[in-house]
């Protein structure tokens, strides 16, 4: 079968057997970038090779499924695990496959949370993990899931990296940084540490200011990291060990930041999205 | 003599006779609309008629002294007040009256801070309110100042104003928000109400997106304004009433936001960098 992980800014899909990754493709055709009635021809372009080679099954997940992306599949409440996913999946017309699309998951409440791709790396990485856990995704909006049994019990969103982006390109803080500068790992720990201090975030964020006016910052997009994440970690983390899920280098500024704040984490890796496909194919009615 | 409150996006500019606004003047021309060596013929276009009528003294304050203005004005150590400021004035060349910069504040620590054109508010504001007081100027970047005495003793700065502004125009909340909605005071208290909600205010700016994304707010903006303005005041007021110098409208906002998080306001008004400019000229060496 074929797995697409289909996101806002980006593009994965793995040929599996099984559990296994046979085969995988990566391109910059994000959901963002999709003209309209796009969607079809470019999954076709991306997976022609395989279907020739005669697969016929397909799962997707991802803002793929969101009111802006192909087909909307609506959210699931939570708590929900890979047999519930597998009972709303919704199947998209495509001439020559059967393309099935993974619901998103929601939690209502006073203010409501929802998530989309993100509970597919859950799945994945429950099986990997194979015990209650907390599992974070961080990014654009980073996510913190409570695993228990087989589901997805709850999660929190923190939209750290979109607010890094804008407070960095679109406030004064961005005339200090030096388009270029490598990651200064000493000035990303000392944000994490300035964001155990009083006076909040907003308060915190004027240093960045002060200390580069006073040429005490070697590498202010390092501090500005290292302080938001820092305030997600302290808000966001559990006691125990937090299993971190995504791209290595964003993963590895996690660990530090946890690790300085007095936590554990441990690594799932990648490829979670493509296991968590797996194991709801497994689950799904293909027929 | 002549006051001029210069800024980064305003310029304006008072005739006292004592600490009596005679005649006053406004104009966009903010220091980063003045283009290099503008600084004299801009100053000199907006007070021609009082110096035909025979003005001669200037005095200045804001971001006119920093390092992107026309003069840059050394910060001078907190505590200080009208005495300390008058000190340390910065002369001008300008033909035909005698100009003088007043400087900034800073506070030396491991992570600094600093003011400039709010000192002269502040000690407006102390002569207005006449005790020990705390006074928030709001802002782009809002300073809260601890008035001791006759000086200022000591201040934080949050970057509420220009973190709202790259928030609502440079991430996802932003395509909840229609422009020309007028603000709703309902929507700006529950913003206000959310902040003291546990999960950090990185968390509550998610639930701004799925508040929009549920049909649950009728005004996004007025949201995400009562969100920060609540973390802000939440970590800075203190026990006692905070004194408001500013634009009427923002300090209406502060106000209802500090009653509502359980304290209290007294209104001090915009004319506090015309009696703080004309108090510092009392002490002022002007020969």
């Amino acid at each position: 079968m074929i797995a697409v992980d289909w996101g806002t800014t980006s593009f994965r899909a793995f040929r599996l057997r099984g559990a296994n990754v046979v085969d995988r493709y990566a391109g910059p055709h994000g959901i963002l970038s999709i003209p309209p009635g796009g969607f079809a021809s470019t999954l076709r372009a991306a997976i022609a090779p395989w279907l020739a080679d005669g697969e016929t099954r397909v799962l997707m997940s991802g803002m793929v499924g969101s009111r802006q992306g192909w087909q909307e599949a609506p959210y699931l409440p939570c708590p929900a695990g890979a047999s519930e996913l597998a009972a709303g999946l919704v199947p998209v017309p495509f001439e020559g496959a059967r393309v099935l699309m993974v619901p998103g998951l929601s939690i209502e409440g006073e203010v409501p949370e929802v998530m989309r791709g993100e509970e597919v790396q859950a799945v994945g990485a429950l099986a990997l993990i194979g015990r209650d856990a907390v599992a974070c995704l961080p990014g654009s909006h980073s996510k913190w899931a409570r695993i228990v049994g087989d589901r997805i019990e709850g999660f929190t969103t923190h939209l750290t990296g979109e607010a890094f982006a804008a407070l960095r390109d679109h406030t004064i803080l961005g005339r200090l940084i030096q388009p270029g500068t490598a990651p200064d790992p000493d000035a990303f720990a000392r944000g994490v540490a300035r964001s155990a201090d009083p006076g909040g975030l907003l308060h915190h964020l004027f240093g960045v200011r002060t200390l580069g006016l006073f040429g005490r910052l070697t590498d202010a997009e390092s501090y500005l990291s290292g302080l938001l994440i820092g305030h997600e970690v302290r808000a966001a983390a559990p006691p125990g060990p937090v299993h971190l899920i995504g791209a290595p280098a964003l993963c590895a500024l996690y660990a530090r930041a946890t690790a300085q704040c007095g936590g554990s984490t441990v690594l799932v890796g990648e490829d979670a999205a493509a296991q968590g496909l797996a194991i709801i194919a497994e689950h799904a009615q293909w027929t």
